[in-house]
Parts: C-alpha cells; sequence; structure tokens
C-alpha cells in the first residue's frame, strides 16, 4: 500500500480570492504583518500498487485527470509506502 | 519575508465526504485500487517577521485563531525564508 501526499495549488498568474478573503481575516485580526496568502488543496490518497514506481504512474494519471484542473493548477505530490 | 506552508487536514476520527466522493469519483475512472482519499487545505502564508522565532510563534497563532477549526483539524507547518 502506497500513500500519495497530493498538494494542488492555484498557478501563481491565477487570481486567488479565497487567499485574499483569509489575508484580511488575518490582518483584521491584527497580523499586519501578513502580506500574501494563497490557499490550495492538500489530498491524501491510499491506493494500492505492484511497486513504487506504478504507484508514480498512477497517482500523476489521477492528478491529471481529476485532482487538478491543467488549465489554472499546479500539482505535484510525495509517495511513501504505508 | 518568511513563508509558512501550512497544512490543515481533518483529524482521523471525523468523517470526510468530499474525500469520499473524490474516491468514487477515482474509482468509476477505473483507479479500483485506490483505497481511500482524504482532503485537507494546504495554504501558503508570505509574513514579515524579525527572526525565526518570531515567524514560528506568529504562524501557530494564526492556526490556532483563523486557519484551522481546533475541534476537528489538526495542522502543521514549514517555515522558510524567502
Amino acid at each position: 500500500m502506497y500513500k500519495a501526499l497530493v498538494y494542488v495549488t492555484l498557478k501563481p498568474s491565477i487570481l486567488d480570492p479565497q487567499g485574499n478573503a483569509v489575508q484580511v481575516g488575518l490582518n483584521s485580526l491584527g497580523f499586519d504583518n501578513v502580506k500574501d496568502v494563497r490557499i490550495g488543496k492538500y489530498l491524501e490518497v491510499t491506493l494500492e500498487a505492484e511497486d513504487k514506481a506504478s504507484a508514480l504512474a498512477q497517482t500523476e494519471e489521477m492528478c491529471k485527470k481529476l485532482l487538478a484542473n491543467p488549465v489554472i493548477e499546479n500539482y505535484r505530490f510525495d509517495l511513501m509506502e504505508v
């Protein structure tokens, strides 16, 4: 069994209204030194695979097909055996 | 300037319907070997601070006050100088 830790982030050129809202919230809580907030998704995917190479290839395909929108998002992932 | 990479995850005992929906989606796309999906948030917070200790303390406070709901979520973060 493998666990893939997938990080999906908006591309730098894409506006992030959710992140801006959190920044304004932090600022108004007194954290005036917060200059930027960007929000992404973090997924833990547990999968069965014969070996690490196969798990890698499958996770890559899942990211492309469902987990990330490649038009506006970047993704990266770490894989660990569990 | 420091950048805090914050990972907010649901506690293991908390149900994750969004994760379940993604798992069903992956299964029906042919990824039958996916056994579990848990979804969390990933935040990149850019802040000004005098030193690393101060940035650490402030990020910890932000997580407790706004970024995570400590009743149902866990959080962890990495800090890097930028």
